[in-house]
C-alpha cells in the first residue's frame, strides 16, 4: 500500500493503451514522425503493414507526392533533400486516403482541414519557434459588440512585461484573411512567437497585438461559440460587406479601456491579411486619423459590387483625406504569384495617381501563410520607431 | 478591376482546394461526420472507395468497434444508438490501419495521441458546452521559477467581469495527472465552460482558476517550449518526487502577486486528478494555513519509494497538523473501477485513525476524463461559500 508509485505507472501506461484500444500503440510509439535531421532533411515514417501505397503530400513539395516505401516490419519510409528553413504542413495518402500522421500530435486548422505540422530551424523559422526568450501573455477574453448584438471572442497578446510595468504600449491591430477566425494568427501565422523573438532581439517595439474575429456573424471561432461543433465554412454572410468596418470602433474601444494602450494614431497599426488586408485598407481610411501604420498583406482591395455599406461611399476622397491627414507607413506586399496581384498593381497605379505614398514589397509566392508570417516578421519591426 | 471580391471568393476556394492537393476535397466536403441526430443517436460517415474495412472506435462504446458499411459512392457510415449526454473520443480503423475523421477538425491530444472529439448535450454534457452566458478570460502566461531555473508557462482563467471590477477573488489551484501538461485542464476537462456555466447558473462563486504545469522538467506543454515539436511523453523525469510541491509557493506567489485576489487560507482551493490529486494531498499539507478546501479527484496517494524529498517526511503528522488547523473540505472522489480504488480506501482508512474529516464521492467508472469533469462540476459549487 504504502508504495503505489509504480503500480500507478505502470498501470496508467497499460490504461494509456488501453485507451487506444486496437490501435497499434505499443508498436507505434517507438516511431518518430517525422525525424529532421541535422542537415535539414526529414524522414517521415507510417506503420502500415496492410497498406499497399503510401504517399506524403505537403507544402516542402512544389509538386506531387514522395512515395514512402516498406521495410519488413511494415513501416514505411521516406527521406527528403535538405529543406530550406520554414514551418510546412503535410499529410500522408494511404492507398488514395488522406490521413494525418498518427505519430506527430502537432497540426493545424485551416478553415475545415487539419494538418501535420513540423519546422525546419536555423533561418527565417527561427523567428516562428519558442526560444528561451521572455514570452508574452495570449488572452482570448469576449467583449461585447453591440453592432453584431453578441459577445466576441478576441485574442489578444500583451508583450514581456506588461503586467508589471505601468507604462502605455502601441497596439497593432492583426486581421485574418477568408476562412481564419481570432486564432489563425496564433496557430498558423505564429504571431506570439514572431513578437516575443522580435522584441527579445530588440528589433521590436513592445507592443499590444489585438487579433479579432473578422467574420460578424461569429461569436467565436469554430468549437469556441455556442455553435458548438461543427463543420467550419470558408465563405460567411456578411463578409466584406461593410458591417465589420462598420463596427470596428468597438474593438478599438475596447482595447483602449481594457488595456494600458497609448490610444493614438501615432501609436496604432492595422494590417491584415486577404480579406484582413482589405479590412486594413478600408477601416484605415474609413477611420480618420486613426492609424499611423497600415499594413496589406496579399490584400483584397475592392468591396463586393453588392456591398451597400456607406463604408464604400468615397473611398477616393477618404483616401485623399487619409493622405493629407498624414501617417507614417503604407506597407503593400504582396507576392509575385498571388492572384490579387494585377488588383494590387491597379491599386498602387491608384495610389500613385493621388501622391498616397507607400513602400511596396514583392515576395516570391503565392496566396499563403509562408508569405504572411514573413511579411509579419518585416513589418513589425518598421512600427512605432 | 473594380469588383474583385467574387474572383476573391472563387479563387480562394480555389486555392484552398489546392492546398489541399490530391485531397478528395471536392468529395469530402459534402459529407458531415459525426452527425448527430435529435434522439442522441450518431451516424460517422468516411469516403473511402478502396478501403476493403472501416471500424470505428471511442470512448461511447462500451467494447470492441462498430463497423461501417460502404455505399455505392464509397462512403462508408454507421449509426449508433442514443448516447447519454457525455463529450466522447473517437477514431477510425481503414484497413487495420487507426486514423483521424478528415470531417472532423475537433479533436484533443492526450499525452501522444489525438482523437476526435463529439459532445451528445442534453444533460451532463450541457456543462462542457460554450453557452451563452458571460465567458472569463483564458490567459496563457509564463512565470519564473528560481527553484526549476526556468520561466514556465500557466494558464489562468478569471471569470466574467475580472477585469472590470475592483473586487478580489478566491483562488482554485487545479492540477493535471501524469502525461498532462497546462492544457489538459482546459482542453480534455472543458475547465473554462464548467467554471462559466456554473458561475453562469449561480452554483459557483466568481473565482480565478490556476492551471500550472506539474512537470517540472517541462517549460511548457509539448509544442509550446524551446524543445519544438516532439513525441510527448507519458512519464517525466522527477515527476512525484516532491520536486514540485517544493517549488509550488512560487506559483502561489505568482499568482497572488498579479491577480486580485483574496490571499488567505479560506479563500484558497486545491484539487487535482490522479497524479494532480496526489500533489494536492501533500502540497495541502505540506504548506499550513494555506487551503481551506482541498479535492482529491482518483488520485494516487503515495510517494515513489525512491522520493527522498523532505516533502514526503512526517506524512501523518502534517496530517494532524492540518486536521488540527482546520479546513472546509477534504473532498476525496474515485470511480469504483479505478485502479487506484484500493489505494485510496486505505488512505481514508488512514484519515480516519487520525479524526482527519472528508466528504467521499465513490463514482462508476475508472481513471478517466469523464468522471475528472463531472468531479470538476461537483467540487467547484462546494468552493467558498
Amino acid at each position: 500500500m504504502k508504495h503505489c508509485f509504480l503500480i500507478l505507472s505502470v498501470l496508467l501506461i497499460s490504461l494509456s493503451l488501453q485507451a487506444q484500444e486496437n490501435l497499434p500503440f505499443g508498436e507505434r510509439r517507438e516511431i518518430v514522425s517525422p525525424e529532421i535531421h541535422p542537415d535539414n532533411s526529414v524522414t517521415f515514417r507510417l506503420l502500415a503493414p496492410n497498406a499497399n501505397s503510401v504517399e506524403v503530400t505537403g507544402d516542402f513539395l512544389t509538386q506531387g507526392r514522395l512515395p514512402l516505401t516498406k521495410d519488413a516490419n511494415g513501416i514505411w519510409s521516406c527521406t527528403t533533400g535538405p529543406l530550406p528553413s520554414e514551418l510546412y504542413t503535410y499529410s500522408y495518402v494511404v492507398d488514395g486516403l488522406s490521413m494525418n500522421d498518427p505519430n506527430n500530435v502537432y497540426y493545424r486548422r485551416d478553415v475545415a482541414s487539419t494538418l501535420n505540422i513540423f519546422l525546419i530551424a536555423n533561418g527565417q523559422a527561427d523567428l516562428y519557434k519558442v526560444n528561451k526568450v521572455p514570452h508574452g501573455t495570449i488572452a482570448k477574453r469576449w467583449y461585447t459588440s453591440p453592432k453584431n448584438k453578441m459577445d466576441r471572442r478576441i485574442t489578444i497578446y500583451t508583450p514581456p512585461g506588461y503586467e508589471k510595468s505601468d507604462a502605455n504600449y502601441p497596439v497593432l491591430y492583426l486581421l485574418h484573411g477568408m476562412g481564419g477566425d481570432e486564432e489563425a494568427w496564433m496557430t498558423l501565422g505564429r504571431a506570439s512567437q514572431i513578437l516575443d523573438n522580435l522584441i527579445a532581439a530588440g528589433k521590436a517595439e513592445p507592443m499590444i497585438v489585438v487579433m479579432p474575429n473578422g467574420n460578424v456573424v461569429q461569436e467565436a471561432a469554430p468549437g469556441e461559440s455556442s455553435l458548438g461543433f461543427y463543420k467550419p465554412q470558408f465563405q460567411l454572410p456578411h463578409s466584406m460587406d461593410g458591417t465589420y468596418e462598420e463596427s470596428f470602433h468597438e474593438i478599438i474601444e475596447f482595447v483602449d479601456d481594457n488595456y494600458r494602450t497609448i490610444a493614438n494614431k501615432s501609436r496604432r497599426a492595422i494590417a491584415g491579411l486577404s480579406m484582413g488586408g482589405f479590412h486594413a485598407l478600408h477601416i484605415s481610411r474609413f477611420y480618420p486619423n486613426t492609424f499611423d501604420y497600415i499594413g496589406l498583406f496579399s490584400a483584397a482591395i475592392n468591396p463586393n459590387q453588392s456591398a451597400q455599406s456607406h463604408v464604400y461611399n468615397n473611398i477616393e476622397g477618404t483616401l485623399l483625406n487619409q493622405r493629407n491627414n498624414g501617417y507614417k507607413l503604407y506597407w503593400i506586399a504582396i507576392g509575385k504569384e498571388d492572384f490579387l496581384y494585377q488588383a494590387n498593381e491597379e491599386f498602387r497605379k491608384r495610389l500613385d495617381l493621388i501622391d498616397f505614398t507607400y513602400l511596396y514589397r514583392e515576395s516570391d509566392g503565392g496566396h499563403i501563410w509562408r508569405n504572411w508570417r514573413i511579411y509579419l516578421s518585416e513589418f513589425v519591426p518598421m512600427l512605432f520607431k
